[in-house]
């Protein structure tokens, strides 16, 4: 391999100090422009490849965007990422994935490295774990453009793309009720989650604009986990009285909780109906499939990408505070349909 | 915000020069142990911060590594990557995902984005459409680490961890085979990737082996994609003669298979078992269980690193190329066990 000219080797030849090249190379306002041209000229004769982090450092633009998500692999932040490259990528930007597992340390890190890798803009959905947000408000002030998406702190100065949890919740409970269900229970997730809290408020809305009684034992954290939706039911089964339908914020909680109520004999939708919230994949591959939440992942990503880009073009003169907020739809599906279920049966007859 | 500690300060206030506190701070052989305490001592006391950028442009290295897979929603690839984050994060390695969408396209843009952003490594599983590999020979040529996992290139100098995809299409027909299935059909992806090819080689070893006799028409080429197991179950049922077992190299073709033979009112696996590959996350959350073959990707990630760790450690001597190869597991589910079937059958009566 042939030996990579460096800043030093222009720093021999012109005899002046390799800050100098450096400077002049980043067009720092402090050296003449007369040593400017000799080091541009010299390193273009050396054929000084300076590399696109220099060029950076120079232009401030590197066609990198970063996003941080909890979980690549949970369907609903890999459609979101789907829609941030199909509106970017035309536009020449590549994306540049981090995940924080829900750790507000690696969340910390993965903010220096991609600020240190210098990308043109982040957009991220914050960590559970996330109380503090220094990290956070650090990409402001370096004038990094940052997007959230649908998981947001409220900081001044960052735009935000997220769905209509409150309505979501709202629209999953009133079909429940409309099913003729009179004790829903509701798996709200973490409460420190701004997205679950709004969801519990739609529930609890719905409950009563149709004067449905909520009852305070029936509202449960339940983690995002199949292992936790069928605890939850196992709990639920122990109280006195039992629920007749289930909305959970979670479809991993709402696939555990219908594998439960199968284990004790108890029929979906016929005596529990379930709604989940999200539309992952394996919910319409399920022998019984399952009516969930759609949050519309792929449109969230297009519309950051596109707060990203008006960001960009108007940073120089004026900063954009953008609040997108995109309505849910719901799939109504066999878990919670017992008109269709009915059909289903007396057809087989 | 107040004035960044930079170099020049602690060369000043020491009164050495700015050089030999950038080597003592990348703990340089050349400075004694003397100049590093002091210097180390005097930067923390001044509250200086290292760039991250600076200490990459000096010492080469970022303490980032980036990973190319085709899709980061596929279970598979993300539990290598989950594998890598593992493995290299007690090193102080962040990790950089970025996903090609089976183009080769992409791929290209985003090895240069990856070398561009100066990262220390590259893990990647190459693209279906990847036929020439100029671009990925460049990341040898630039003395970038390159570890293939799972779909390699033969390319002279490249490490890479893969399963035993032969042994794992064994395994698979070798079960079917034995719980007295006599016309397996397989389902065998793109025969341009090596995967593919294997696993074909390995039903018709195991068919060979077992006396069984291959059907030409039952290796049939289907997509990983639900819609394509279902519409090759409806090719197979056009035909003279009908499999009494399907091994699909694909889980999702698998899944699709599953659901179009219940639709046609054939039992699983009491008239054809069926069988997967991937041990994606559905086929055991589903109502009938999918048998499939574990490519057990979070080892694969493991290895993958510590290949990556060597490879760091030993460059400056010697070049490694190292082919690691690890065996598969066949996890066996309901969706291929008579016995178990009958078992419950009979437990139900």
């Amino acid at each position: 391999m042939a030996e990579k000219i460096t800043i030093y080797d222009i720093s021999n030849k012109l005899n002046i100090s390799a800050a100098t090249v450096s400077r002049a190379l980043n067009n720092n306002p402090k050296i003449s422009l007369k040593t400017k041209e000799l080091v541009l000229k010299t390193a273009a004769e050396m054929n000084y490849k300076q590399n696109r982090l220099a060029q950076a450092l120079k232009s401030g633009k590197t066609n990198n965007v970063g996003v941080i998500v909890p979980y690549i692999n949970r369907s609903f932040f890999s459609s979101v990422i789907r829609g941030i490259e199909e509106e970017l990528s035309p536009h020449g930007y590549h994306v540049i994935i981090c995940q924080t597992h829900e750790d507000v340390h690696n969340e910390i890190e993965q903010i220096n490295t991609l600020l240190n890798t210098q990308i043109d803009g982040i957009f991220m959905s914050v960590a559970k774990t996330t109380q503090d947000t220094k990290h956070i408000e650090k990409v402001v002030k370096e004038n990094t453009p940052l997007i959230f998406f649908d998981r947001k702190k409220n900081i001044d100065g960052i735009s935000s793309v997220v769905i209509d949890d409150f309505k979501g919740g709202y629209l999953a409970t009133e079909h429940l009720i409309k099913q003729g269900c009179k004790k829903i229970a509701h798996f709200s997730g973490d409460l420190n989650l701004e997205i679950y809290r709004n969801r519990h408020e739609g529930y609890l809305a719905a409950m009563k604009d149709y004067d449905v009684t909520a009852i305070p034992k029936f509202s449960m954290q339940v983690n995002s986990k199949i292992e936790s939706g069928s605890t939850a039911i196992n709990d639920l089964w122990n109280l006195s009285e039992q629920p007749d339908a289930i909305f959970s914020a979670s479809d991993y909680a709402a696939l555990g909780a219908i594998q439960e109520l199968k284990r004790k004999g108890i029929k979906v939708p016929e005596e529990v109906g379930v709604v989940g919230f999200s539309n992952e994949p394996f919910t319409k591959y399920m022998e019984l499939p399952i009516t969930s939440v759609d949050q519309t992942p792929v449109e969230m990503g297009r519309n950051a990408a596109k707060v990203f880009l008006e960001q960009i073009e108007g940073s120089k003169t004026l900063s954009i505070e953008k609040k997108v907020v995109l309505t849910p739809k719901l799939n109504i599906r066999e878990s919670s349909n017992r008109e269709l279920i009915k059909k289903l049966l007396v057809s087989k007859e």
